[in-house]
């Protein structure tokens, strides 16, 4: 007994002990360890962290990990456009997810696919167990990415929306509505003839980027010509600025479908002597540092990555600690920085 | 025995199957299938490909990683800038990085370390054994994570040089030759008076850019007067623009550390209504996307990522298969980017 009581003496103080010292439950412990912040109040954790301190209790990550079979680390699918071309967005959202998953004690793991067989990591990441959940993003809504993972046992979580008939694992902004306000915020400014470039491509983002311009345009009784709508990439930007601007009756405000683009545009607009902010508007979404470069900065519709990429990893943890919880989709609420350009 | 051969027909080819039928080792069949080049010749590479299809084999990747017990991938510690500000350059080399690993079937585990204990994450890592291999960058030179992953088993590669005392493990450019370069193009372009605005810090790449900018000037018989070389961040680099170019004697060009500050510097050109390229040359430093934003396009010393990225997985991968190589650092030379800034 006396033998027991010293060995319990030097031995490293368990989770346990802290549990009695601060007089809750080892869950309620646990809680704390992982950060899982809606379950206990500010109260308990100033409780458990106080006894942790007494004890000089040290978490041990890896015997964590071993005990619960679980790796620590979340699976971020990097495609498409993300993997090839350069844009601060992609940099911002995963500087984010990195500082958001850290936060509660996890790690990313970067991974692409083959283009021969795109499906496969998602099998072999499956069967590897290398990751307790995986997040998505560039979704196609019906996202054949998700059709195979709504059938296995490994939680997900996408940043953008999904088909009704899959499970409702996402996290999004509502683009259109976000274009909207911004819209309502030019038009205040006394704004009125507007030309609208957005990035190619179908994607519903960029869709619903230019839905949310032309929802607006008819909402205050305006209209843009045919020719004032483009959607394009690389030079053709460039000379469509150039052409909506040669004309005698140039738009007074050219929005556009992200800050990347919006950089170009004001880049071109001063190389025709034009003082954006003055002269001509310029908008730009997302919000990010791209949007910083330029003199004047850019007014955007930004997109509040901290929150999303808090919510993804809240999400993921939830599916990882209590498996599906068949909760509804979020849409997280975009805000207008208010730069130089308009 | 006809059981035997029975159950033979049905099963999986294996890799001694594949071995067999194209007459090599099993090792080689090995060093194909993981992409280690320097081991086997095109033809070699031809016959086990073939053989491979004839058998329609599929290699097992988790049974390869289950036996050889390796996590199949790669770490790449995010830190200080590189998770806080928004460059062009980090994502660019990141996602290099994700393919070049991805070639030869590694993924990479993106992670950052608690700012209380910056190197416990290193150590977590090594016990838990979830990386082959380590990627660091914005090295120190003498970089306490090196000095710690240098005592361990784990293999490392840092992007950036390190300390003669330690493993020579790292791949780097040489900064001062590929500003000088780049001086002596601007000077064979006829321009003659210089200013330098770089990053504020002293981190070796930036001392390293502004001494080249300096011993250029010495080789071409100029100088320039102390308050045309600046460093600094944000509104100071505007402010020094506007500074410099309010001159009676201003500079015809205007040198500067990073392509970030470059696209700064056009646009604050512009916003004084000069025309960069015409009326001011203005260049940067990295190559990488966000030069090709401004118009005119950035005219820069580029930095090959592919090939860095490729060179650092190459080097992870040699001490994977065959422990410490012992191999000395390799210096990969940069280019010069013609944009219509310079």
């Amino acid at each position: 007994m006396a033998d027991a009581n010293n060995r319990r003496s030097v031995r490293r103080p368990s989770i346990d002990d802290v549990a009695k010292l601060a007089g809750v439950s080892r869950q309620t412990v646990s809680n704390v360890l992982n950060g899982r912040k809606s379950y206990f109040s500010t109260q308990t954790q100033a409780r458990v962290m106080a006894a942790m301190e007494t004890l000089s209790y040290k978490p041990n990550r890896a015997a964590q990990t071993l005990r619960s079979r679980r790796s620590m680390q979340i699976g971020y699918h990097m495609s498409g456009e993300e993997l090839e071309i350069v844009k601060g967005f992609t940099l911002s959202f995963l500087q984010a997810l990195i500082k958001a998953a850290a936060r509660q004690g996890y790690q990313i793991l970067v991974f692409t696919h083959s283009d021969s067989n795109p499906l496969a990591v998602f099998n072999e990441l499956i069967a590897r167990g290398n990751v307790d959940a995986l997040i998505i993003s560039e979704s196609q809504v019906d996202d054949p990415r998700v059709r195979l993972l709504a059938h296995g046992k490994l939680p997900f979580v996408s940043f953008g929306r999904l088909a009704p008939d899959l499970p409702q694992q996402w996290v999004d902004i509502d683009n259109s509505d976000g274009m909207a306000m911004l819209m309502d915020y030019l038009v205040a400014k006394g704004y009125g003839r507007f030309a609208y470039i957005g990035a190619e491509g179908d994607e519903y983002w960029k869709v619903e980027r230019l839905h949310g311009f032309r929802r607006a345009l008819e909402h205050h009784g305006l209209n843009a010509a045919d020719g004032d709508v483009f959607q394009g990439s690389g030079e053709a930007i460039r000379e469509q600025v150039r052409r909506v601007l040669g004309r005698r009756q140039r738009p007074d405000a050219i929005v556009t479908g992200s800050d990347y683009i919006a950089a170009v545009v004001v880049n071109v607009c001063h190389s025709l002597g034009l003082r954006v902010g003055r002269d001509i508007a310029v908008t730009g979404f997302d919000g990010g540092a791209m949007g910083l470069i330029t003199e004047p900065t850019i007014t955007s519709v930004r997109i509040p990555l901290e929150k999303v990429a808090s919510e993804l990893i809240a999400r993921c943890q939830a599916e990882i600690d209590a498996g599906p919880t068949g909760r509804p989709g979020v849409v997280i609420p975009t805000e207008i920085f208010q730069g130089g350009s308009a």
